[in-house]
């Protein structure tokens, strides 16, 4: 290809995207476009792993994070944006590695360990829960890729690709796989409107990258803030006061922001005055996002279309690697 | 197709096939290409679950097993001989069907658990050998099998595909996945040359379908007979003697056998005269079988070739399985 390197990152399709993830990593995505080969992977395969009972949630989710890639600009020319299912060859890579990894050590995984206890797993775990770090291990391989943005609590997966890399490597005497690096978010992760963790739908504590100027203003406006803050006059926090952090991660005028802190801890600024700031600042960063959304939104069948030429393009790829796979277990019987 | 009932049957390519082979299951395949759709899978795959690290193996008896289907009869024509591997789809389905299993169903599969008991796996089962009923499930489903000949201990498997189609069909409100029967071979294993168990490569007690008159006979010269049968004009015993059940299985004038029983368990009638019987009747038994093999055995491109169309005709079946399960569970995202 070109001597850029090669990410691979994406999301389950179970919900929207929300601010939390533009900071955590759409942000990074989009300054990512221009200086890597970027594969952005919308993982309906594994999001069935937990959503057996309910694919439509994820065929629905597919569109909807089609829409929010396309209207925070990132550009189907210059991605690969594709749907996981539609590289079958990733399920033939699966079941190869499946031969490389013990039962045991996919039990050890600390990231499947803790998702096992947080969705109440125990006796009933699916099997395909079980095994997605190896699918996982298929999604970054295949498409041999360097980098794959994570946060602290992926890292076990990266390190579960990579030994399954060196495994492969070691077993077929070959070079053909390509050991992953795990880049790390600067940014934290953003809090939720509640102040309380991390921004999650099941907390309801998240603001859309689609939610309209009305939900903003809504959701904006009964945000946390200081709880001891009571009293214009009062002195306020800005640290932990998830009003400011929004401010502080998408604010543009730092100089307007310093001073606005300046003032909220000295006394003498309300809770209202910093929020309709905020909204001004989220006006400001997504009525674009918006606007290009709402012009694909009348044209889904062009978002549908980009995926799936996405999925031609990751293809012709993830055929080259498995190729390359049989080629070095030398199970490639017709030489094809 | 036609009103034809379907069978799925096949081999792990992990060794050449034997006698055993010939009266457990090959005779029967012999018999129904005519009355069924038979779907013959060299189970590549499957065997890579406990051959991981020795793949040339699997590659080297994938040749082996299409000598011996064709060299006993099998007509690629009317049957569909093909390679594991080379219908993807199976993947795919295994992948989709994992998430409606779980790991402690698997873990309780009787079948599994003697072979992991067998294998010493413990600590060390690789993840691919633990799902691998799941795969079978695949295979069975994609060309809608209804019928699936067995031994009595992986009766187990068929339960284990019958709860997946079931549990399929009731999750998305479908049909498409049918239901198989286990078909049970009449004919009892053979036993080994040894006399003490069935007929296994690894207890070298076998006679394979390939072995030349030479082998055969000095195999046959050196079977175990009655133990206690020790001079000529002793009383012998029938049943249990290997020598005795081989002419059971394989002489085919029945008449002239049962004269020989009758004068062997009178007494008069040396071991040797009833090891060359057999290996008259073995001679006549695998003549046309060394003949067809040797024809073969000249252009095994032509063997490998007629795999490579077998997988192509698999596939086509295999891929509209494919589509009606991603149709029921309605992420056929791009309507094709």
């Amino acid at each position: 290809m070109n001597d850029k390197k090669t990410i691979l990152t994406g999301d389950r399709p179970t919900g929207k995207l929300h601010l939390g993830h533009y900071i955590g990593s759409l942000e990074n995505r989009v300054k990512m476009q221009h200086e890597c080969n970027q594969f952005i992977m919308i993982a309906d395969m594994q999001a069935l792993t937990d959503n057996a009972e309910n694919p439509q949630k994820v065929r629905d989710n597919i569109l909807e994070l089609g829409l929010d890639y396309l209207s925070i600009g990132l550009d189907p020319k210059i991605n690969t944006i594709f749907i996981q299912s539609s590289v079958p060859e990733l399920s033939d890579l699966t079941m190869f590695y499946l031969n490389l990894v013990t039962v045991a050590r996919l039990q050890r995984n600390p990231t499947v360990k803790t998702e096992i206890a947080q969705k109440g797993f125990e006796k009933s775990l699916p099997a395909g829960f079980l095994i997605y770090p190896v699918s996982q291990a298929a999604d970054i391989t295949a498409f041999k890729a360097q980098l794959v943005p994570v946060g602290e609590d992926q890292l076990p997966m990266i390190e579960q690709t990579n030994e399954v890399v060196r495994r492969f490597n070691h077993t077929y005497n070959s070079n053909v796989l390509v050991e992953c690096e795990a880049v790390r978010s600067s940014v934290g992760r953003l809090i939720g409107t509640d102040g309380k963790s991390k921004m999650s739908k099941s907390l309801n504590n998240t603001i859309y990258l689609s939610d309209s100027s009305e939900e903003v203003k809504k959701k904006v406006m009964s945000m946390m803030t200081d709880p001891n803050h009571l009293r214009v006059e009062d002195p306020g926090k800005v640290e932990g006061n998830p009003v400011f952090e929004y401010l502080t991660a998408f604010d543009k005028d730092k100089e307007g922001l310093g001073d606005l802190k300046t003032r909220y801890q000295k006394g003498g600024v309300g809770d209202v005055e910093v929020k309709k700031r905020l909204i001004e600042v989220l006006e400001e960063f997504l009525t674009p996002i918006r606007e290009r959304r709402a012009e694909f939104e009348k044209k889904p069948e062009e978002v549908m279309n980009i995926l799936k030429e996405g999925g031609q393009k990751a293809r012709l790829v993830a055929q080259q690697t498995l190729k390359d796979v049989r080629k070095a277990m030398n199970i490639n019987y017709f030489n094809d």
